[in-house]
Formats: C-alpha cells, structure tokens, sequence
C-alpha cells in the first residue's frame, strides 16, 4: 500500500538530513513541497514527479500530496527544520484518514542556529512564533510574558516580515519587563543553508533591520553569557 | 589543527543521525560518550579509540574529550537528542577555550517521539526537564506554571526517576490548575530505538507507574485533540 512521508529535511543543506529522510525519499515516486525546499534535495529528487507550489500554498500542497497517495503511489511531502513543529505533520493528519502516513522528524531551525552561536538554548526553553496569520497577537503576547517571567531561554521563529515589522520590537518590550536589557541574544539568518549570517548582541541592543523571515532568535536566560563569540547558556554543573 | 566535535546523535537508531553527524565520527580518532550511546553507534566506531564513562560522568567526559584534543588528536563526544538541548554543548564551552570545537545539531527526543504520536506539538511549546539535580525545583514549578497558564504544549525530559517518583505527579497538579483532565498526554518510553512503547492518555488519567526516565512526555494545548490513535495539535489552518 502506498505511504505518505511528512519529512522533516533539516535546514536546507544536505548534510543536516538524517539518514531516514533520505532513505524516505529514494523510497517515494512524487515529492511534494514549496519550490525552494524542492531546490534543496538536489539529485535526490531527480527522475520523479515533482509537485511544487509557492508561499502560502501549504494546505493545497498537503490535498495534493494525499490524493498522490490515493492514486497509489509513494509520496514525500517536505517542510524544512522538523515537520512536527510549524510544519506540515499537523495538516496532514488533520486532512489524511484514510492514507499511511510516517512523520520523519528532522533537525529544526532553533538547534541548527543554536550549534551555530555555541550552546545558547542547553536548558528549559520556549518556541514562539510571532506570526498571527493562525494565531491571535494577545495569545502571542501572552505566551512571550509567561516565558520570560519564568526565566526560559527563548527561540523565535518568523520574527519580522513586510506585514508584520513591528511584532518583533513589540516582543522584545515584553521580554525587557523581566529580563535585563544585557541578556544575550543569537540573530542567525539562513541557519545551517547558502548564505548564513549570525550576529550575537544583547536585548537592548538589537539593531533590527537585520532581521527578517529567514531569521530565527535565541534568547537568553539569566544565566547565559557571551565569551569567545559563543553564546552559553550553563546547563548548571559545578565545573 | 586537531577539532572537537560536540554530536548530537538524535535518539540512538542510525537512521535518525545526520549525515553531518556519521561524518564528523568517520572524521574522529576517538570517541567519548556514555557507555550505552557507544553501543547506538555500533561499526562506526570501529577501530577507533573510545573513552566511555558510567551514568553521572558527564563532566569527566566532558575534560577528557577536551585533553584528547589537546593531544592533537579529532575527538567527538557524543549526546543523544541533541547536543545542546540538556547535552554536553554547554558543559564543553563552559570548559574548552583554547581548541576549536563544532557542535553539531541532531534530533531531540520530544520531536522524535513526537512523529511516533502524530502531531502533538505543532505549536508553540516549552521543553522543561524535570530534574532537580542542577535546578532549584521551585523554578521547575515556575516554569511550569507560566507555561501552562499560556496554553503552550509542554514536553517534559526526565519525567521520574528512583529519586524523584513524585515530581511528575506535582507538575501534573500544577497543569490541571489552567488545562483541562481531557488534554491529550503523549508518552513514549525509548522513542526513536529499540524497546519503543507508546501510550496516549489524558492529564487526568496518566498511569505514573508507566513512566521512567527513559519517557518525554507531551502534553497538548487547549486544541490538541486524539484521532485515529494519533494526538494532533492544529496549527490553525482553516481546512
């Protein structure tokens, strides 16, 4: 019987795939995803079917990947980072009854970005997306409160976009009523893919032209400081 | 120059490595790591030299990985999950100033158990471990708290243990203060190798005697519901 794989591919470059989501796509006829993702699979892909589609295409993408399994075939569907989180695990198994469906879990943007700035998240933390196009901003807001009044780490996904440049500074003004205006923070644009860029500043500090979509934030707790470039957030041994 | 590689090697079956990951072992002389985390590894270690410590020698793993470096010799040490999420990321910056070191991301224990239930996280979500070895227990609570009035699903790492039976019944009371008995409970014992077990339940309803160490457990939000044996978290998409 056919199967629908939700892949989650990781940040983009080949090498942050794991060994099942590769294994998931040489198994599958059609691959289903946003087009930039699909450039991502290079060679992976080549000789199958392709269904690709832009922005804001997610749930058509999700309908069109279900009923290529209902013709009978194997197919992938692929969000990048972890399907589980912001992905299209979620969709999927709200749409798909009827089908086989494997979740492949994959490495997500905070983590990559967090290898990349040194061991800033370690601890309790928090995942927040600021974008309220399925979520209302009060709920938002409430969920960035609650995180910094108990003193979690703090990841951000889809901090700052045309339509929403102000979330973010908004954001920030919350965290600054219990955190101090010196708590680290990691800005790391395209993590872990072509064109990566990070900068490590402090809360007060945050220059935020230089974020974006492709952005994700950490955030530190009351612990975490910034030595030899790293960011470091103390697991808590007595070293 | 001789490079420490700090691994995330996901949950412990082969195929939820990353390539990065398998490449940076290949790239070692030795292996440091926690006996069991050896074995996962199975041929890729061979003929390489290992130094593997008992439960609690995290901090002695952590120094001897960096004096192999020191030897000039390329090291990886090794965590499940990832590396700096509750790994050895923090521990090795905190300790290791004068060598290079690479931290490289893997899948974390919450997501691999995760695509076992379904899509139970989805959302925004905090990850608290319940270990109160290098954490006052009253910041768990906290934390705890802030992240259940903010309706985030929750996992939970090291839910209970010999000499911690009662903290996960504590951090249940304090949940049931803002979320409902019938939030779906996800809990995966092993998630993501051999020996996997799965229950879905209920907060009001969780068996405790089920749950050890080996468990994460995940905890829905306000719109988290159970469907054809999967526990699924919208993530707000009008289908």
């Amino acid at each position: 019987m056919a199967k629908l794989y939700v892949i989650g591919i990781g940040p983009g470059r080949r090498e942050n795939m794991t060994l099942r989501a590769i294994n998931a796509l040489i198994k599958s006829e059609v691959i289903v995803g946003y087009t930039p993702y699909i450039e991502y699979l290079e060679e992976l892909v080549e000789g199958k079917e392709i269904i690709s589609t832009g922005m804001k295409g997610e749930i058509e993408r999700c309908k069109l990947a279900i009923e290529s399994v209902r013709e009978g075939k194997n197919t992938s569907i692929v969000s990048t980072g972890d399907a589980g989180l912001y992905g299209m695990a979620g969709p999927i198994l709200e749409l798909a009854k009827d089908i086989e469906v494997e979740i492949v879990p994959g490495v997500t943007a905070a983590f990559s970005a967090a290898g990349e700035l040194g061991s800033p998240i370690m601890h309790d933390f928090c995942s927040i997306s600021l974008s309220d196009l399925l979520t209302p901003w009060s709920l938002i807001e409430k969920r960035i409160e609650n995180a910094a009044a108990a003193d979690f780490v703090i990841t951000i996904y889809n901090p700052r976009s045309k339509g929403r440049k102000k979330h973010i500074e908004k954001a920030v003004e919350i965290m600054l009523k219990y955190k101090s205006p010196s708590t680290p923070v990691g800005i790391v644009k395209n993590s872990g893919r072509d064109g990566q860029e990070q900068i490590i500043t402090t809360l007060g500090n945050i220059d935020y032209k230089k974020i974006d979509m492709l952005c994700v934030l950490i955030i530190g707790n009351s612990m975490t400081y910034i030595e030899n470039d790293h960011m470091i957030t103390p697991r808590g041994y007595d070293l």
